[in-house]
């Protein structure tokens, strides 16, 4: 069994880009064509939601698969479609394997172990489908939160051990009111530094070939003294670095999530990258060509940092 | 537009019962008869998963809704089956209102605000579909967890009051591990207690008739002592309790959850309603009778309490 954690270092390295592009499929900012097309064949109704974000999306990853190693779908815009949208994201989880990316599903899920096992074993592991263990959602990795502390975890370690996938906990987010608890002191630390030694904890027995963890961390780029102190306490695990682009993040503030050698850290851009015709008032049906472009910008915006 | 902290006070007054009951369909301990049926159509598929699930709670409904206010469907044993199972969370959504029960979602969503947004329209209010506000998965209420501060926050209390709908952030969860965060010490008090008061910030502007608020507390029953304190800094909050039966609280552990009226709680048991046939010795076919005589002897049990 191939540890996550290698997997996505590998083709980090194979790239030469550490990068995910977040596929955030806003209907408003899908190309008109696309919703045309959808809506001539079946109307405005969440099927046609679903196959449009299909679509979006297929364009998407076949413009960057040569170029980024990983996709990040945030759940939250296939579900608020309902069970139409989550179909989506399962064709976009698999048709992203298919060609050769990994799927890191943005679900910042959590709860009590037993329900914990329930997400795992749906979102990475495999389901009891009638006795029989099948693959459900089956992406390579999920965000998770961690508020419930080590029992809401532990179902996950244990799914990532068996199957060769990864989650990443939420450490430090990147939002604006991430101090309201993640800030809190604790004596002489504060609280997202004591979520990280925990996360260490939960990542030990999950160390690749590649020295990082299976269990990473969210670290969003726009607190980089924090990410600094975060990455000294959790020095085997990969940084999941939201926060760049959009968000206010550049280049230089992603840096302290990763190591001197340039390793151990991943950084997203969703709206930069697969909007990117917007912003650079190019025609919508160049939407995928702009998204390679603007991937291709990222890639070399980092690549000045090491 | 009627607040849900109102609808729910109401609800619990006219049937005298503070519970709620917990839809958390483990395919195994679903009854044969079910199975076997749903299996016979489907085969053995996801659809037939989905059919078994839905065909269960609508016999738990039936059974159950002249006697007690709400139901918890815990997605993460619908989601597990993918899009199927989520079609089956939205049609147990969809029969539980229309025998007049109220709805709270277990999903423990959490995101930065646009994440959050999508999160809140999709399970509560209207999304956007092709310019058209259209409800999506409906329930009346959804439980959401705060590591994230007040802007992944905001996007939901912003559709509680367009909607008359309400939330239920953890503060703190029945869980072993929960004070691995959720105790940490702040100074003079713990980490709950610091949530505890954003929470009833959070909740100001959307306290009803009945004087609480449509953004209420998680707070479980395992921890009675804790939920003392927690009952005084949140006076305005619905405490939803987890906890009770299958996993260890008693009726007396949930009473620090109450203010001294006998208001200001429900009382969730999943376990210990829907499978009670297992328990009781009873045949599968008598599960749906076997679940309201659960619900009753457990608002029997609290009702001692006051």
């Amino acid at each position: 069994m191939i540890h996550f954690a290698d997997k996505l270092t590998n083709r980090i390295s194979d790239l030469g880009n550490p990068t995910v592009v977040g596929l955030d499929p806003r209907l408003k900012q899908i190309p008109e064509f696309i919703i045309d097309d959808a809506i001539n064949e079946f109307g405005e109704t969440f099927e046609a939601a679903a196959h449009a974000i299909i679509e979006f999306n297929k364009g998407i990853i076949d413009a960057i698969s040569d170029i980024v190693p990983a996709v990040k779908p945030q759940i939250a815009f296939y579900e608020c479609y309902g069970h139409h949208g989550l179909r989506a994201y399962e064709e976009t989880v698999e048709y992203a394997q298919e060609k050769g990316m990994l799927v890191i599903g943005d679900a910042k899920r959590n709860d009590i172990g037993s329900t914990a096992k329930a997400y795992a074993e749906g979102h990475l592991g495999l389901v009891d489908l009638f006795g029989e263990p099948t693959p459900s959602i089956n992406a390579d990795a999920l965000t998770v939160t961690p508020y419930l502390g080590t029992d809401g975890i532990a179902p996950f370690t244990k799914v990532c051990k068996e199957h060769g996938k990864g989650i990443f906990v939420l450490v430090r987010t990147s939002n604006p009111s991430s101090d309201e608890i993640q800030s809190q002191p604790l004596g002489d630390h504060l609280m997202d530094e004591h979520v990280a030694g925990l996360v260490e904890g939960w990542g030990r027995d999950l160390i690749g070939d590649s020295g990082y963890s299976s269990v990473g961390a969210v670290v969003g780029a726009t607190y980089p003294e924090e990410a600094r102190v975060l990455r000294n306490v959790m020095p085997n695990q990969i940084f999941l670095v939201p926060g760049y682009g959009a968000q206010g993040g550049g280049a230089e503030d992603t840096k302290p999530c990763f190591h001197k050698n340039g390793t151990g850290a991943i950084v997203n851009s969703s709206r930069g990258i697969i909007f990117a015709y917007e912003k650079a008032g190019q025609p919508s049906e160049a939407y995928a060509e702009a998204a390679r472009d603007a991937a291709n910008a990222m890639k070399e915006d980092l690549s000045r940092l090491f």
